[in-house]
Order: C-alpha cells, then sequence, then structure tokens
C-alpha cells in the first residue's frame, strides 16, 4: 500500500535558491521526497516545480501544512501554489453525448480501479448511456441542450457540480460549447478531447476537414477548455496514420482509438497532479 | 539485376471491367506483371491502378508501347494516363539554400545509388554547399533571389531546367516562393518540405508558432507545390514528440531529423512513380 | 446501407494472367469489384488476392458461387481460396481471464456496432466479468482450468463452441496455454494478444523482462496462435515509449492501452478477410 | 552565446536530504541553476541527478570544484559522481565500415555545429569513406579487420585513441565484435548501433531474421557495449513499420533511416551528459 503524500505544485519567477528552499523545507520537518521534478524556462525566465513527500514521518499536520508552508516558503518566495493530499481522492465529473467511447472508456478505467478517482455524477444530453453509468453505481443526469434552453441547462448543471463538489469536469466528446461564464467557473479545471491534431481543424467535423484535405496523419488533441474554441492549453495530443484508401468512416473508427487514448492520459495526468498552466500553455511532468 | 520494366498509372471514372481490360493487354503481349495496385474511391467514383510488368517477354517493342496502350485500353477506357520505363533514370533538381540538411541528405542517397535517379544540377540562393555539391559531381548554380529580381532570376532557372532536361524539382528547404508562373510549368512535378504538421502552421516559423501554441507534437508534411502556399496535395507526413521542456531551437533540431526522413520518402515514392493526383490529394501506392 | 458482397481470397503459384481470370470471372457475370488487393511474393513466387464485389447485379446466386468459382477458376488455376459472403456476420467466441481491458474493449466495440460480428458466448476461468458480459447479452461459461482438468475443460470448451457454432476465437489475454489438440481444431482461427514486442519477451511476465532490460519502447503482438507459444504469424503490432522513470505497474498500465488498440485492429482485420497466412507469416490487405 | 557551465552527474543510495544538500553546495557559491533533474528508484533505493549550473557568478574556481565538492557534498554523502564542464569538447572517435548512413550523418551533424564534440579520428576497415572524412578535415585510419590479425589491430586502434586523447567511442555501424579487453578500455564510453528492436534480433542480418518471422514494426537500438553482445544498456530505441511487401531489401533501407536517427540521439545525450549507467540500464535526462 502506498503511504498517504503531500503534492506542492508552485510557479514564480525564477530565482537562485528556489529548489534549496522548497526541499529545505521538507527536509527539517522529516519529509521524504518521493518525486521532484522542476522545469525553468530560461526565456520567460519563469520557474514550476512538483514535488511529492510522504506524510508518515512528517511532524507537520496535514490540517496546518497548508498555513505554514504559506509562511515558511510560498510567501516569501512569492510563488503561486496548489496544494494535494493523496489520501484525497479527486472528484471528477463527466459531460457525454452520444459519442460514448469516451464515456465508456473512463467508466472502465474508474471500475477496475486504475484510477485513483470520484465520479459523482455523469452528466449527458442524451439518454443513451444512462444504463451502463448507473450499471457502475454513478447517478446519471440528462440535460439536453438546445439553443434556447442553454443558460437555464448550464445553471442547472453547475448547481448539480457544486452539489456533488465536483473538483474538475472532463468532456468526453461532450459536442456543446460551454459558454464564457461556465468555463470561466472552472478555470483550468475543464478537459476536452478535441477529435483533431490542433491547431488543425478546430471546430466540427475535423475527419471530414481531414479526408477533404488529404492528410496522412490524423489526431487528437486533449486540452483545458477556455472560453476560446478548441484553443485552450494543451495536455497530450496522439496521432495515428491514414492512407486515401480510408473514408471519412474510417477515420472517424480510427480517430476514436487515438482520442480514448489521448484523453485518458490527459485526465491520468490531472489526476496525479502533474499539470501546471501558464499563458495559455502546460508544463507537464511525466 | 532487377529487369527492365514498364510502370503505368491511370485513372478514369469507375466502371466495370477496368482491371481486367488492363491486364487483359498487358497478359496478350506476355508481359508478367510485378505490381499491380488499384483505388477505386467509391465516393468520389475515380478509379486509379498503377501497373508494373517486365518488358523481357513482353512483344511490344518500348517505342510502340505508348501508341498502343493508348489504341487498345486508354482512348477506350476514356483514361488519364502517365507511362514510364524503369531503364529511363528520373532527371531532379534540387532548389536549396542556406538550411543543407535535407539537400545533404539527397546526396547521401543519391551518392550511395539507394535512389535511381539523375541530379543534373542543384540551384541555390546562397554559395554554402557548392564545395560538397561539386565533390560530388553535380553542378551548383548560384542564383541570389531578392524581390527585386525574382521574376528574372527564375527565368533563369527555367532556362537551366529545360537546358539540363530536368523532369522534377525538388524543394529541399528552399525558403523562397515561386511565382504562379514557375509552379505552372511543372504541374505536381515540385515536391516540397513544410516544416510543420500541415494544415497547422502554414507559412513562415512554425516551429516558434509550435512553441507559442504549446503543441506536444510537431511535424514535417511533404507536398507538390501549387500557388497555394503551403497548400498543395500531401504526399506524406511525419511526426516526433516534443514537451514544454524543448525550446523553439530544440524543435529546430528536432525537426531536421523528420523532415529528412519526411522529403526522402516523399521523393522516393515519386521516383518509383507510386503517387497520382487528382483534386487536390495524392493516391499513394506504396 | 452498404450492398451484400462475396469475398475471395486465394493464394497459389504466381503464374502469368491471375489477376485477369480472376477478373474475368467476375465481370463475366456482371459482378461490380469494389476492392481489389493482390501480393506477389518475387522471392517465393507466390501469388496472393483479396477480392470483393457487389451481388446485387452479379448473376451467379451466392449458393452457386462456390462451384462455378471451383470450376471456372480455382481448379483450373490450382488456387487456395476461401470464399465468404458479407451478409453472413462471423460468429466468433471470446476467451477472457482476470486482466478484463480486452474483453470490455471488445464488449464495447460490440456493443455500439462497430464491428460486423456476433459473439455468441464468453469462455472465462474467473467468474469476474460474468455481468458485465450478461448485461451484453452474451452467455458466459465460467470454466476455471488448472493443471489437472486442463484436457477435460478443453473438450468442455470444444463442446461449447461446437454447440455456438463458432468460427473463430479470441483469446482476450486469456493467460492459459492451450493443448496442440485445442489449437489444431481451429487453425489460424485464434487470434492472440501478446504483452510483448514479439519476438522479445515471449511466455509469461514480459513487462517485468522489458523492466530488468531497460528497453525503452514496450509493444504488444496480436497474432495467430499455433503450438509454438507465442511463435504464430504475425497480425499486427504496436508500441509506446517508456523510460526510467517506469516502473513494472506503470509498464503494464500503458501497455494495456496498447494490447486493446492492437487486438482490436487483428479482429477487424480478420472480420474483414483481410488476411491471409502463408508459412507462418500474414499477408495483410489493409 | 551559451554561458558556461558546470555539469555533475551522480547516484548513490537514496536518503533523506540529497537534493537540499546538492542545491545547498552550488547555492552556497553563488552558482545558478540551469537544469535539475533526479530519479528516485524506489524499488532499489537508488537516487540519480544530474545538475548543471552557471559558472558567470560562482566563486569556487573550476580548477578547484572537483576537491571541493568531494569534500562537501560528494564524500559526506557517499556518492558516485561525474562532473564535466561545458567548456571542454567531448572527444569522440568513430568506428566505421561500408555502411555508411551512419557516418555521413554523423560527419553532417559535425560539419553544421549541431553536435559541440570535437571528432579527432576515424577508423574504418575500409578505404571507401577515406575522401568524405578527409574532407570534413578528420584524419582517418584504415585499419582492416580480420581474424588473425585482430588483437593486433585492436593494439594499434587503442594506441591511436590515446594518441587522440579520445574520451569516448561511436560504432557507427563498425559491424566488428570488440574484444573484451578493448571494451573494458571505455567502460560505458562506447556507444553501438543495432539493427533490430532489441533484445529482439541480436546478432548479425537481424533484418533477414526480421522479414522471416513476420514482423509489422522493426527497429533500432543503441547501446553502450559491454562484452555480452548487444546485451549492454539500451540509451535509445526508434522504429518504423514495415508489411508483407517489404523485401528484406526494403527493410534495410527503411531500417537506416531510423538507425541513423536513434544513434544521433543517443550521441546526443552522450554529448550533453543525460545518461547514467547502473546495473545494466540506464537513466536518460531527456
Amino acid at each position: 500500500m502506498k503511504n498517504d503524500t503531500a503534492i506542492l505544485l508552485v510557479y514564480c519567477s525564477d530565482k537562485p535558491g528556489l529548489v534549496h528552499e522548497i526541499t529545505g523545507f521538507i527536509h527539517r520537518y522529516g519529509g521524504n521526497i518521493l518525486y521532484l521534478d522542476q522545469h525553468a524556462d530560461h526565456e520567460e525566465k519563469n520557474f514550476f516545480m512538483r514535488i511529492e513527500w510522504e506524510l508518515e514521518e512528517f511532524t507537520v499536520p496535514p490540517e496546518q501544512l497548508e498555513e505554514k508552508a504559506l509562511k515558511e516558503i510560498i510567501r516569501p518566495l512569492d510563488m503561486q501554489y496548489q496544494l494535494y493530499f493523496s489520501s484525497c481522492k479527486p472528484r471528477m465529473a463527466v459531460f457525454a453525448s452520444r459519442h460514448a467511447h469516451c464515456l465508456a472508456d473512463i467508466l472502465h478505467r474508474y471500475s477496475t480501479g486504475e484510477w485513483q478517482v470520484e465520479i459523482p455524477l455523469v452528466i449527458s444530453n442524451h439518454e443513451d448511456m444512462r444504463r451502463t453509468v448507473e450499471n457502475n453505481g454513478i447517478p446519471y443526469f440528462c440535460l439536453p441542450v438546445n439553443r434556447d434552453n442553454k443558460l437555464k441547462q448550464e445553471a442547472r448543471q453547475l448547481q448539480l457540480l457544486a452539489e456533488h463538489d465536483v473538483e474538475f469536469i472532463v468532456l468526453a466528446r461532450y459536442m456543446q460549447i460551454l459558454s464564457p461564464e461556465f468555463v470561466s467557473s472552472y478555470p483550468n479545471r475543464i478537459i476536452n478531447i478535441h477529435h483533431s491534431f490542433l491547431p488543425a481543424f478546430p471546430g466540427s467535423n475535423p475527419y471530414r476537414s481531414a479526408a477533404d484535405r488529404g492528410v496522412k496523419i490524423i489526431g487528437a488533441t486533449s486540452h483545458y477548455v477556455t472560453s476560446d474554441l478548441d484553443a485552450g492549453p494543451i495536455i497530450e495530443q496522439g496521432i495515428t496514420r491514414v492512407s486515401h484508401r480510408d473514408t471519412v468512416e474510417d477515420m472517424v473508427r480510427k480517430g476514436r482509438d487515438v482520442e480514448r487514448v489521448v484523453l485518458a492520459k490527459a485526465v491520468y495526468l490531472h489526476l496525479n497532479r502533474k499539470i501546471l498552466v501558464l499563458n495559455n500553455r502546460t508544463v507537464v511532468f511525466e
């Protein structure tokens, strides 16, 4: 059994001594560092770090950790930060639609324990997957969205997310564009899978566009949602080869296998607190 | 030693009996088919075929083949066609610039006999590679191009190409935009390598754009040049992974290895008469 | 809606006129060829062909097709052959074990209609997946196998396969070695997924071996089962990168995504009658 | 212009405070850390670190650095270490044979300044590449090796390497097996490229073996040479897809492009001091 850990993500302007100061804080209180990843962007002079340490012999109690870290390192070093505990499973909502392959894949990983995650609810604009989702013991809410009821339905969605204490959202081929207001409620906490190799073919029907353009490779892109359609920070991309023999339908079929894996990898990275975002780009500590 | 062969490329509207008729023609005169590839586009009702056969026991003499094929199959079946003989090495010009990695790669393949090709000349807008090219026994012409002399230099280039009986042109990171007039002189016979995964990042500085967008995969695209910049029929694409650690310079360095291989593959396909073009898309018989 | 088609797979010694003769047969009776793929192995002088044509205007009734083909082309040309009709869905059994990711993936493709297939039964040596399988309307048979009861259980399996009129079997990480007798009952009709890049790491615990050897890429291999363990004809392979950071558990996790996709691709190719086997190697018409 | 840096590579048993101590040493003397990568192997309790810092404001003079580091961190923490200065270009010998593609690729990267490296000599068992190598201003020694003169020629090679102050050796498809004595003179300092996806197909003729086995993917592996043939620590691997259409010659041709890139990547990593070796496995800080 893996021991309980704390995970601290920070970024700030690069300056001498950062790693030494941060590791000093953990060392001082008896913490055993399991993973340490850092990245210094020498062009823009930014510093990023992810550090994870065991809590077993760490003498600062979890409930006092944030305050102590703020006082001893975060404020003095003028850092932005996120602090997580491995004992606390992230609560993830899934938004789905008729294209169920990503949802089915997520449910499988959830049910087999591949991911340390809670899924308190699935929201869809169709009834199709209700039985499958409920068979996994997850509440299913069908909120059909159209042009007229969109804001009302989003209000209902936000309410459900709040009631279920959701930390972040996965759009598993949800096929609806979220309003800027909705997006701003979950900044860098909505993960989308787009079925193209962005920035090529944003928007709808990318496989049709790919076939028309005659590309030899198609792809999928997982990114955080921002108010700019398909233009948020990219988390992960994947590709597969196609040829003149592939119809749009073949691309859709082949693309599904890429989408599933790319989305799953992005969710895994997010769940494990491996991602930092700055200036619409991600730092991913794999 | 490989025997002499004839290669026939055809396309036409799809109709019953095409393969039977074409193979019948070859069979009738004792030809032994080595390779047969065909593709029927069921959506647009087009038929594409590449057929290669040995000439040793073929009773139609090479100099009469075109006429006989026209009479017996090509006109009756209303086909577009190209006819080649393996004994006749394609004559390829290379246009280069300061970024010499693709040119160096082509020269290596040429000098080791990997490709069945003649390179009667290299044209560059810089002197840099003169010695290397001339060491390979290939004439080198330096024609510096700027805004003012472009049309004049293109006229000189066209003259050189004609004098050296050039069949097709490879732009090995040539970095100059050819005029529509120049392009129209070599339709589907100018191969370019663009250092991005088209249609993403056309134009200049694609690695800078890729870094700014924060993509996780970069690529290269080889295509026939048309008067639309970076929008011609795609022959081949390749990719390599990058991360937040990669600076623009790292992407340039990693990209070079992809560009070289993608361009070489496209040239190899062209040399072996494996490519048909229709509606700005390629059919590539690998 | 796709029309009904016939699919003919043949191989024989290469000789002149084969394509012409075979296409002549189809043409003669008004068949419209949809796909034609052929391969001539010039080293071993073998000829392979897959041809699919529409039956709508074809004047030979399906029930007389085999006899007529035998008489007019197959016997005269001395060919081995397989003949299929697209109207006849293949019946596929799945053998599974505790590692359920491949089975879950297959069920998803089955339930969404991605594959034209019937799954009349799933056989497992564990009870774990009973509910999931039965929820898909598929009978589930749990036949635990150990050293002592293996032959008895195999006899029971063969009986179930016969009763359910099974055409071919997919071992979805079944983890049991089948007896040569069992294998010989379904020659080139048992598809296995091995969790390594064969011929590297055959046998058990390939991820452990991969980690010990310090490879930088791991893979999965789908192949037809022969009496030689993990040495049958390879249908498809896939890979993913790993590094020193990946523990055996990480490799197992990453490997699952490769296994799923590689097995699915092999099954898809088999279902679409795209594979010919000769001398322990496959010809795969993609 | 990049500033001068020092690079310290260390490994030792994992224990608390290592990163803090090491960064403390650099911080204490005013060093600005550019790159810090560390890896803790939790299974085998080993710790690996690569740290690179600017020397400009660092108050320890380069000539005293090793002694000071030994005294203050390396001995107290009981670490194995390597210390390098970026101002000191590695001196690399290349061993080649008739298959010149890797050598030509290395010369191109050398001549264009892609790599920070000195190549004081090339040793080959054939005369073929003399002119190309000497055109690059590099001395060329032809030492033909056969069964009888092998030890004598190796003695001559070792003498040449010593005279030219060579730090490490690249076997660019050298095709000769080095004696254990030779190998032990350059432990983890001889980089080989093997033309298969190891551990599959060690030894000679791997493409022939790959074709016979009918694999769908071929590869290349770069590794440090040990006295066990093709069994040394793997640095980098790459792959490319093949099919039943590919003859052995096609695989050789396609394989060359993989070999070149995989070897170049391994050399680049070695040149940049990114590799640590323990227990026949590499830790590669990319």
